[in-house]
């Protein structure tokens, strides 16, 4: 694991110093995320929509019904922002300009490509598919040729990259300790309830261990 | 509470039975999100920035660090994409192909303007408190002039919308209903723990109610 070079691109410009140029703080970020946002421009206009991807290596796969608007008009090589938040608690602070947010944010930068090739997708939606809930892929029924053919995603090199964080207390000015007012976080998490099965489930199928429990997810 | 205009900008390309243009729809999403996607246009390059968020009518107000660079050279009529997403669960179909996300997410368009005016600008932060918890602005130390100064806000008018949505079980292949995997929805959501004191906290003050439960979220 390495860092991305700093460039005009993706440094940090406010508050840089809750910023982090390393893979080993940028990819678990991306990884914990269940969804992420994309940026893209259309005719000048930025449009961001919310996907689900999975990350392979320095590549990010991106799946879902408008992979392909991604693309002006199936072309490749169009610039892509795509960024992940985890939200982790509401910071409260004594005065209104020190209240804030926990968070964990990647940002990532690449040019986006149609994946074409059949095990290149094949590929892609396993790591999709795991990124959601480990074991899946083998669980279910693979995809036919017909399938393949009408899902599109979209491989991303990730060319460029910066994360930002912030965790504990609030940061309050030193003469505003002394006031009697609440300040303190409230953490905030994501997490799963219990499974609901489908109404049409096969009797006697049970729910798998991936999705049996109230696991906290971030 | 009115619709938007169905035009180009706003339209739902794919899955646009999941569409909705109605603020009465759209609007509870951008509230009941804690965070928003601010997408924009630099040199070419889009670029997403998770923000704070309050809506007052039909203007969006962003708050945070970078909030002026999202104006390129401090410049107003810079076009948005503001997107709020909530999660609601992962759909786990029998086939790969129809696995999906039930979510509520709203797109909003509009362009920035940098907030100059005092009493604006006051406006916007009490909304923008009061987004995250209610009854917290006349708990805290209001702003200085010094901080208003120091403080970006930029103002959207929201001149397009739309919604999309995605609820219920999975939807198989009619051909798939027979097969012994188990399928159905792992509902997500995002609640608040326990609240953190600072440790700076003068003794006896005691948690507000608005955070004093661990309430749901979303």
């Amino acid at each position: 694991m390495s860092s991305f070079s700093k460039t005009a691109r993706n440094r940090v410009k406010r508050l840089s110093k809750r910023a982090a140029y390393d893979r080993a703080v940028i990819y678990p970020i991306v990884d914990e995320a269940l969804i992420c946002h994309v940026g893209f421009v259309q005719d000048g206009q930025p449009l961001v929509i919310p996907m689900i991807h999975a990350r392979d290596g320095d590549t990010l796969y991106l799946h879902g019904a408008k992979a392909s608007r991604l693309l002006k008009h199936g072309q490749s090589d169009q610039p892509l922002c795509i960024t992940a938040t985890l939200l982790d608690g509401i910071v409260f602070a004594r005065s209104i300009f020190h209240h804030s947010m926990n968070y964990r944010s990647a940002v990532l930068f690449g040019c986006g490509r149609l994946v074409a090739a059949e095990p290149e997708k094949l590929r892609a939606l396993e790591v999709l598919a795991e990124h959601i809930a480990r074991g899946r892929w083998r669980d279910v029924r693979q995809p036919s040729r017909k399938e393949l053919n009408a899902t599109s995603v979209v491989a991303v090199s990730i060319e460029s990259a910066s994360a930002k964080v912030r965790s504990g207390p609030p940061l309050d000015d030193e003469e505003d300790y002394a006031l009697p007012i609440w300040a303190g976080v409230l953490p905030l998490e994501q997490r799963a309830l219990k499974a609901i099965d489908d109404p049409r489930l096969v009797e006697g199928v049970a729910v798998p261990e991936y999705a049996i429990h109230l696991f906290r997810l971030s």
